[in-house]
């Protein structure tokens, strides 16, 4: 059924770790040829940029908290489960694995013996995982050493400089998957880029992961919004991979909300035991506006964050033990003047770190951070903003990153010119990963040697020989003279990218498809939405 | 000569640190209320806002490098210093100072033994000093666990949304003066706030630094651009804390850069060493653009800025042991396609990171940092840029942090509006430098208990107890609704600043002197202009 060149299961296993691990000892900025096949494939793709392969980090980890701090929040975390609960609600199953497990349960609300769901944590979930691509060059790890960016998730609404601020369609959803699927230092496809709001609700994720699967050929998550569209994202990776690669393999990621505080909810959990049944990796997360869902202080928000999550994983743990699994984080503060999310702010920043503390000590991947801002505009504020997230996402040792480039306006608008700004500094970011190379090249005494007091180093052998590889470079900044820029048109930064996406666009070409998968799945899209009739809520 | 009440010589010492520790405690962000004497001070200035005082880390340093690393480099700069040597350029007491400690000195080339500058330094250099203001309050620990954030330094150009791009003027310069007085995070006046090109260039060191001492009552720092007017700087600041005062303590920081790579100029060394000579503190930098002025990479860009920075510290030591000295590094990166500088970079940010670190080894406080790009708009490069060089600096433990605020272009230009949003940021660094709060109320397990599953937090005794105080507020970021935004005019961050900085220099209030100090530096200033014809060249 499937191109045995071009999709996963080729026959072969294939540890994305390893290769993205090798990719990434050659290149270590946008700007570096690669040479050899890569470079050949990407010329035959046309749009595709040359790609960085994923993150494997040379730098070790900011860590905010000391081992008593870190001890007082598990400590803390156990305690909520044990003495408050958690309620799962609407799903007698669910119930059903706790009382198995030996939690105290009434009714809806479940109390866990102390350790319990750490417990099952670390001793099932793998702390590393691979999820395959349908390239296998764009497979990657989560977890360990690793990091993946992927892109905004969930906005309803887009906007660009020409058109403005409107509602998402399928056409944008395209949009940005093509526009990942270019941009080098974006290791995934994410899932709900922008939501297509023209497609009726009860369909569009068919839509929506048929275009992460044709349009691009990276990694992808899957459908959460209800149990059975779990499963259809289930059936169109088996249309995709091949259904015993599927069942030995990990090819989609979901993400799994916990409905804070202290809430799992029948939808979320449904899609949680469709995955793990299916042992597809889920992100367990519970998405906190500190002081409305969590306390507002810092170290309640990692609390109640870790209880919440653990008890998600733990659960998936007891669907099908060994299930990969993920500690999600997203923590963003709030004016407690209006009540509006508020990013860039140094207690997410602080959450963020202390929670990859957490996950590290507990043994699994850690997903959250990205380029999270409130502004409107792609403005010096949603830069700030962007960045004061960004740079602890890496420095905090984020594995698998949602939200990497295109988020505006506190998550309502997946922004184009955003996107291409975020791409831009996520191959920094990836630059930065690389640290210092300290090799007899790296500390460059020769070249310190050959120019000596007054002179200067731009015509040394060792600058001539390095210059190229030197320095990240920037894709957008614009470095030139005030009177060159000016001369150019004086654009700023959005107004550069607005010209970038639309030249990314315009340059886009499907990665290849074996034309009978692509009609598989086609007619299994079909026949799904023929089968029930259109639903807008 | 001076109101005791007002100036630093009222007769006791004033430990700054102590002080801001204390202030340190009290409040943690720009909202808080202070209370008591402070804030009726602030009310009759009118126009100070409150003020933060010096940042107290209570985070930990993000350390890039190994100790291994780090060996590397302090075994390489001494090797720099050994075979290489470096040049002091006109200046024969320089010079003599070195034979006479031991160094082979050929012409104006120095080779150093092996260890001795390191020597001088760590057997002489204050690991931590303070540095009076003339209001004690304003004092400032220089090392240590302090951070102290001074405004941008040396543009020839200003900007603002109303007037575009123009040269500086000395209303400028007093303009920015009383912004970085009334900053709540600027914890320092400065120096070359902005070139005031209108004044003649042989006179103007006069008027910059009357405007420090009349239009701010914070440090300042003082003129290097020729011996004679660091001489007029002290003879300054002798009027206005008395002669005593200054003979015993600390009262300016002056930037001293090396011409990079390996030569020190008669100029800066005549400055260096009239501030050394009346105990006054300098900062020994060599200002690199790596690929230029040092090798195209970090380890070895390190290894040169060590070397250089050691020498000038050194020789502070042999013009009067104990002389505060400052390890200063200014690294930016390179377009090795145009020559243009580039920041917000990765490599920049390790060579800050690791500078820091080799800093704290030798014992000396660290300069590095601030808010750098080269955008030539107040747009989203400009804040990406300067988000990924400030994090940093409060990350990698810089004591000492020029460029906080107003930085644009690259350095050639002090923006108004840069100023405020950076302004902004810092007030977010300050209370990110605090860390988590794991007190029993920051652990906030009485708010989850309260709350239980499914509630929100909004009501709860613990969020209404510390809803004030619970996040840093951005007093520019806007976090309304798109609606909101848009119907308040749609203003962009960059707009926002405009309106701000008209606000603060309308409310702006200076602060009170002496009349009779006034008149003494007014005396000496016109003095001094009167004796030589003006140039401007």
């Amino acid at each position: 059924m499937t191109d045995q060149s071009l999709v996963a299961n080729s026959g072969a296993d294939h540890p994305a770790g390893a290769k993205s691990a090798t990719t990434n000892e050659e290149g270590r900025g946008g700007r570096r040829g690669r040479g050899g096949a890569e470079t050949r494939r990407a010329a035959r793709r046309g749009g595709a940029r040359e790609q960085l392969g994923q993150i494997l980090r040379k730098i070790p980890c900011f860590e905010v908290m000391n081992v008593e701090a870190l001890e007082i929040i598990e400590h803390n975390a156990d305690t909520v489960l044990e003495e408050v609960g958690l309620e799962f609600r609407g799903d007698a199953e669910a119930l059903q694995l706790w009382k198995d497990a030996g939690c105290d349960v009434q009714g809806e609300r479940v109390h866990f013996p102390r350790g319990l769901c750490r417990e099952l944590v670390t001793e099932n979930a793998p702390q590393s995982f691979t999820q395959h691509a349908r390239n296998p060059e764009r497979s990657v790890q989560i977890g360990g050493d690793a990091t993946v960016f992927a892109p905004v998730y969930g906005p309803p609404f887009v906007s660009d400089l020409d058109q403005g601020r409107r509602y998402g369609t399928i056409a944008d959803f395209q949009n940005f998957v093509k526009l990942a699927y270019m941009a080098p230092a974006m290791h995934h496809s994410g899932g709900t880029v922008c939501e297509p709001v023209d497609v009726p609700v009860n369909k569009r994720h068919l839509d929506m992961l048929y275009a992460h699967m044709r349009y691009s050929d990276k990694a992808f998550m899957g459908s959460v919004t209800a149990p059975e569209r779990a499963e259809d994202a289930v059936a169109m990776a088996k249309i995709l991979f091949g259904e015993d690669f599927v069942r030995d393999n990990t090819v989609m990621i979901s993400l799994i909300n916990a409905n804070s505080p202290m809430v799992w909810d029948d939808t979320m959990v449904g899609a949680l035991k469709v995955y793990a049944r299916n042992n597809q990796a889920v992100i367990c997360t519970p998405f906190i506006l500190a002081g409305a869902m969590a306390p507002c202080t810092v170290a309640g928000t990692m609390t109640q964050t870790l209880a919440e999550s653990l008890a998600g994983m733990a659960l998936a743990q007891l669907v099908r033990p060994g299930a990969p699994v993920v500690l999600g984080s997203f923590a963003s503060s709030m004016s407690m003047q209006s009540g509006a999310p508020t990013f860039g702010t140094p207690e997410p920043a602080m959450v963020l770190y202390g929670m990859g503390q957490l996950a590290r000590r507990l043994g699994v991947p850690f997903r959250s951070g990205g380029g999270l801002c409130g502004s409107k505009a792609v403005d010096a504020q949603s830069a700030y903003e962007t960045a004061n997230t960004l740079l602890p996402t890496l420095l905090g040792g984020v594995n698998f990153v949602l939200h990497g480039a295109g988020w505006l306006e506190g998550g309502l608008v997946s922004s184009y010119e955003k996107f291409m700004l975020d791409a831009d500094q996520l191959t920094m970011l990836q630059a930065m990963a690389n640290g210092v190379d300290m090799s007899e090249n790296g500390q460059a005494m020769d070249a310190i040697r050959e120019v000596g007091p007054g002179k200067h180093f731009l015509g040394c052998s060792h600058t001539q020989a390095n210059f190229q590889t030197a320095f990240w470079r920037s894709s957008l900044a614009d470095n030139n003279s005030y009177e060159q820029w000016e001369s150019e048109g004086g654009l700023n930064a959005a107004q550069r990218a607005n010209k970038q996406w639309k030249d990314w666009l315009a340059a886009y070409e499907a990665p290849a498809i074996d034309p009978g998968v692509d009609e598989a799945l086609l007619a299994f899209i079909a026949e799904k939405k023929a089968a029930v009739p259109d639903a807008f809520t």
